[in-house]
């Protein structure tokens, strides 16, 4: 099949790169002019009414399409599905697009959040601070991405300052949660709506970028997969959804889970499943659009995602290390910018951390792994 | 790396497929005029002198050189070999084209052939039938895939039919051997003269052609292993060889080994690596080519790997097994043309074996699976 993906970075490399075995072939449609897949058939696309025939040159080699990145315009995606199919639907990719909608479909679907307002001003940023509590962080309703577009507010006072420093018309406050550790749950929709639920996975964020994944995740009862698995089915069925979709969660102590985010595509918490599970996101996406069967996603083994940002470290280093598996994404060296992942399996989750201890010292930038077990 | 591979068919492919991940960027220089990879660049060179503009061209875009089929023209290798890192070396190519040194070099170094003699008329063709006994194989010293330019000889008054048939001028006979199954011995040795072997394969061949391999093979006794690797680590040795090499074998009724040929390349028998070892034949020819430390190869189940030949059987279907695996090459379906390969990976040999039988089931043109073991 052809298939359209919208967005030439890294995660439409990956996609290219387990649809080859499926016979697929890859045309991408990049949209922010800073391609990096370094495969398949790439075309640059200003979004310009002048760049229409781009549009209809992309639009007459593919058979389905699917977007890479959330941060698209949504009437692009609306013209491309009046054409050919596309998955995740526009629906998906608009409520992902704003954290009101988001809120209020997890409020619909009873999936518990942390504490938030809405606010449209200044003074009612103020009152959102008094009512949930200092810290807060509020957050504008549209964009932002790792951390941008946000502000934590210490103090009622602070209001001020940070409703200019996010500049937005409309923000969400969002109370602290105090989470014993981040996790997340990935799942695929087919078309024929069988899902399927990767084991969860525990991520550790530094300055708001993820370094570390591990899946499946140190003491994981089963009756938090289960809760997990159904808040995220809710969200599929809800948006009869096709493809993968990620969903960030905080524990809190006594087990609790409350949603964070989701993303409407396959995600870097997802990353390990290219070694660590017996069918990759990034296949499973692929053979959800295509409306073939889903592959089983359990885990062969305890796996941990180690992302290498801002420099690459040396190659030969990294795989002296035993059953640890390094994905360059071909992008050039810059602080802070994902440059690629390395994938470590292990039989327990102690000889895990060892190597990903292993792992992290021979990576430049990487901070020291804290995962919530040790 | 920019790596330059001498050949454009499937096996390029899934070199390039395995390369990505490391950064590493693929050029072929397609001979045959067939190029069937899909993938990375590739340059058409028909072997004219009038074509030289196309090897600088290649030439210039590459840092090692690599080939994926070993019916190259030796001297296209050692010119190539005289401008840029050819691994493995043209000396190793030259031996696996001429069978005559293939075997003197088993001879050498002590690994144990079929007996045969080396005929260069129809008379010496008839003594060595009667020699070694009927029925023997005779076969064209060079050239020669998959059952071309061979002839079955019953009866010593053959000779001449079979002579005229093949149309070389020196041939080899070889005694038939009463074997319990085909296996091969697959292995990568780096740029430091380090090897790591993988477990061996029982390989199922009808009418010439590769249909499965299963791997580890079943009632693998370790001193087999180990003595096939010894066998092979010779080889690799005395060729100075860098890159993966396959070995097939005969295994007879009391468990010895016998030597049947070799190729200097990635091998069929060594698919199921993609997805049952953990890093693959491809990988790890990669990595020893590039100079980087070599993956483990070890086995994460029993795996089996299935060729789709002919036709490729309907991708739903296939994907419906639980942890199977489809590779297609993105070729045009023909009478006995290698399509794609299937992995299959269970948790016990019997269950494995269903799972084969389900798998050969959905498949148009698969032959009912036999292996020793049942």
């Amino acid at each position: 099949m052809n298939i359209g993906v919208l967005g030439a970075g890294q995660l439409g490399r990956m996609l290219a790169l387990a649809g080859y075995p499926l016979a697929d072939r890859f045309v991408f449609l990049d949209p922010a002019g800073k391609p990096s897949a370094g495969i398949g058939e790439i075309l640059v696309f200003s979004g310009e009414a002048s760049d229409e025939d781009v549009l209809d040159d992309f639009l007459s080699r593919v058979d389905v399409v699917t977007y890479e990145f959330e941060h698209l315009p949504v009437d692009l995606v609306q013209a491309v599905e009046r054409r050919k199919p596309v998955y995740p639907n526009s629906h998906a990719l608009h409520v992902c697009q704003n954290r009101a909608e988001e809120k209020a479909l997890f409020d619909r679907l009873s999936i518990p959040t942390p504490a938030y307002r809405l606010v449209s001003s200044p003074v009612e940023l103020a009152s959102a601070v008094r009512e949930l509590g200092a810290p807060v962080v509020a957050k504008s309703i549209t964009e932002g991405y790792d951390g941008k577009g946000q502000a934590v507010l210490h103090d009622a006072e602070e209001a001020a300052a940070a409703w200019q420093t996010i500049g937005h018309e409309r923000l969400i406050v969002e109370a602290f949660v105090d989470f014993v550790r981040e996790v997340s749950i990935i799942a695929v929709r087919g078309r024929d709506g069988r899902v399927a639920f990767y084991p969860m996975a525990e991520n550790v964020h530094v300055e708001g970028i993820l370094r570390y994944s591990l899946a499946p995740m140190p003491n994981l009862e089963p009756q938090v997969q289960q809760t997990a698995d159904g808040y995220i089915r809710a969200l599929l069925d809800e948006l009869d959804y096709v493809g993968v979709l990620a969903l960030e969660l905080f524990q809190t102590r006594d087990g609790r889970l409350l949603a964070n985010e989701m993303a409407p595509r396959v995600h870097n918490s997802g990353h390990w499943t290219l070694d660590g599970a017996v069918t990759s996101q990034f296949e499973n996406h692929l053979r959800a659009i295509q409306g073939l069967p889903l592959g089983s996603t359990e885990a062969r083994q305890p796996t941990c995602m180690v992302n290498v940002i801002g420099s690459e470290g040396e190659a030969a280093e990294i795989l002296a290390i035993d059953d640890a598996h390094l994905h360059r994404y071909g992008k050039s060296e810059r602080p802070g910018r994902k440059l690629g992942h390395v994938n470590l399996l292990a039989s327990s989750h102690d000889e895990l951390l060892g190597k990903v201890r292993d792992c992290a010292s021979r990576l430049p930038e990487a901070p020291e792994p804290r995962f919530s077990f040790e």
